[in-house]
């Protein structure tokens, strides 16, 4: 069978599995997730022998050593999985919940239930710890789930599906609810992206190249995040230490995440107060920093560049730019940001309310750390990722970004003239 | 200036006046609409006149009775025009509503905020009131618009636009608010659906043939209405008059309409008895009746293929097929159906229970006709169209499906550790 055929008939058994999951109720639902932990806690050995060959693989063809990293499992990764497992069974299902149901001067009843999208296909790199949260996630929301991982994971991610497929066969559910992708041709992810008739969304994980191409050739829908340019603004009226707490927090507390701060925004009224302030918590951190001409006609730091505004280091670099004020704060968000998450340092109400309503980005915090943006902080339970998109979903996606509203109507025989 | 360039520009003015309409305040846009109408009003004999050329030029070129119909503006089409500014004026503004607004554990508010989508591009044929429909409910979403009509209402359409423009202009918003295409040259839709960086959604009304070529070559998400094949399921369980009331409305109340039932099915329990009844007053009705075998061997209708199953006839014709019981009925809905609005008639709950949860379409009714399935009649106040994807908006699309939501996180000098 080739990759193709492999593929369509994923596809035909998620559309099939779909219809299961999406009636299955929440008590089966949960049963298949807590048999898939136990399962998991059952199988530490072969999940760490599965892992060892991927991470020996990996080394053998030269994998970069962050990469490595990434694709690592220990005793502590399986523990993860297993609390991810509860923790999603202990969430609410979303699906059936019906909202807004008014009667209507016609006498009908008018609401709108909540349910699956359908068939999900998640496409990630490295981790293999995403097969569970995903998988997890998606049959919660009753969607039935085709993952496709990373080459480099394969032995991992299959090992980890046995136990998913255990986990659901113990609750009566049929093994194709989550189907976890056997070959690593790459043509399998150009087939996943365009079966519109099997596949509902893709969520793609991973670098901003792999999320790149796959929007560019996809014919579903794509949930996706590509950038996270990340900014804090402070401005005059900001209560001076909070400020600094604020941005040095946003930057440091972890480099490499998508709700780091990139670019720090403060308004020339308060820039030759607090920039030397600044500059020493950061270099204290050894934060690389790069400015406009008036922050480096304050502190001493790079040059920055118009590409510096669009960046997403990912790492102790900061961008630091002086601006007139709110407004030309907000304009440059929404021209160099990429729509991801933007504070305002301010205690003023007035400037509060515009930051608020005119940042146009899937976060618009005022007086709090960037990286408060995530599923769990926002109360989420879980998230599948931060969508930067502007339909459907923004900003993070949990189990309801997983569903939509249908209309329900109740009527009594109710026709219409 | 070719058609790209000239596209390209409309793009970059609409993306520009889509920050200005996004913080517009309330009164501001209802103001503008408020103007448009007297406009119009006031323009009655220059719109008249506009009209009567495109339906000139419409005869010249042989256009089909039907689309003369459809292009043809009277002083009753200008009154619902100015109607419905009127009517979305009183709409509540779903721009800047926060809701869910909750304190997490570690003490930061967390909520989301209605925004507009930015900026959309509206594609329709033939029927020149949709340039102000869609403008006006794009306007009060706090949207920026670009529309493409019909290349056969070229002058009705710039008449319009030009009432349009005066509105925003004496409510001090830019004209390039709403911008109304004015080449007829194709090449120009190729345009509006590819320019990601400009336009945020596409909204294309018409018929099949023009969203399915505009899905299939968009590169921004597409809110579409591909067919209405939509279903009554009459179980043994029903109430005998109101099934019949019900199956003849949903057919014959209006035959054109995406809404309209295409395809009766019916309960093996009750189908000697109600058919002939239902035989009966559908051919008071002139309606042509098409049905599976067993339909057949009850009643004198003609043969039923399987295409008949997936025809939108929008004609006085009616599919019928004999069902086992509810689950036959359901997996036939979800296999042949189009996801737009479907009918089970009974007065049993659990069956109403199964039905609502499990038919995956935008609209799933009991008892009721499923001619219901439209924005005024579900009270968003007007729809811009009746969504059957997935994704984002599912049924009839009114303001809020013009919109989404962001998170807004407020803070006091939160850091995270």
């Amino acid at each position: 069978m080739d990759v193709k055929q492999y593929m369509t008939r994923l596809g035909q058994q998620a559309r099939s599995a779909s219809r299961l999951i999406a009636k299955a109720d929440t008590g089966k639902k949960n049963a298949a997730l807590e048999a898939m932990a136990a399962k998991l806690d059952n199988s530490r050995h072969t999940l760490l022998e599965a892992n060892a060959l991927d991470l020996e693989n990996g080394r053998n063809n030269g994998l970069e050593s962050a990469l490595l990293d990434r694709l690592e499992l220990n005793a502590k990764g399986i523990d993860t999985m297993i609390e991810g497992l509860h923790q999603v069974a202990a969430l609410a299902d979303p699906v059936g919940e019906v909202t807004n149901l008014r009667y209507r001067p016609s006498g009908i009843q008018v609401g709108q239930m909540r349910v699956p999208l359908g068939v999900i296909g998640i496409i990630y790199e490295s981790r293999p710890n995403v097969t569970v949260e995903a998988a997890s996630l998606c049959l919660k929301s009753g969607n039935a789930t085709i993952l496709r991982g990373g080459s480099e994971a394969i032995h991992s991610n299959q090992a980890i599906s046995t136990c998913i497929e255990a986990g659901l066969e113990s609750a009566g559910l049929p093994k194709s609810v989550v189907q976890v992708v056997e070959t690593t041709d790459r043509i399998a992810v150009g087939e996943l992206i365009a079966m519109p008739e099997y596949v509902d969304v893709i969520v793609p994980r991973g670098g901003k190249g792999l999320i790149a191409r796959i929007s560019q050739d996809a014919k579903v829908p794509v949930i996706k995040h590509l950038d996270g340019v990340c900014h804090v603004y402070i401005d005059t009226t900001a209560d001076y230490h909070k400020a600094i707490d604020v941005a040095v927090n946003a930057k440091t507390q972890r480099y490499g995440t998508c709700n780091t701060m990139e670019t720090l925004l403060v308004a020339e009224g308060i820039a030759n107060k607090i920039l030397p302030d600044l500059a020493e918590k950061f270099g204290e951190k050894k934060v690389e920093l790069r400015g406009c001409s008036k922050t480096k006609s304050i502190i001493d730091v790079l040059p920055a560049t118009d590409n510096d505004w669009l960046e997403e280091y990912l790492a102790p670099v900061l961008a630091i730019k002086v601006v007139a004020g709110i407004n030309e704060a907000i304009a440059h968000i929404n021209q160099y940001g990429s729509g991801h998450t933007d504070t305002i340092m301010t205690e003023n109400l007035e400037l509060t309310r515009q930051f608020m309503r005119e940042v146009d980005s899937s976060s618009v915090m005022v007086n709090t750390s960037t990286r408060f943006a995530d599923g769990f902080e926002y109360g989420l339970g879980a998230e599948i990722g931060i969508s930067t998109d502007k339909l459907h979903a923004r900003g993070p996606v949990g189990l309801e970004g997983l569903t939509s509203q249908k209309y329900v109507v109740y009527g009594d025989g109710h026709t219409r003239r």
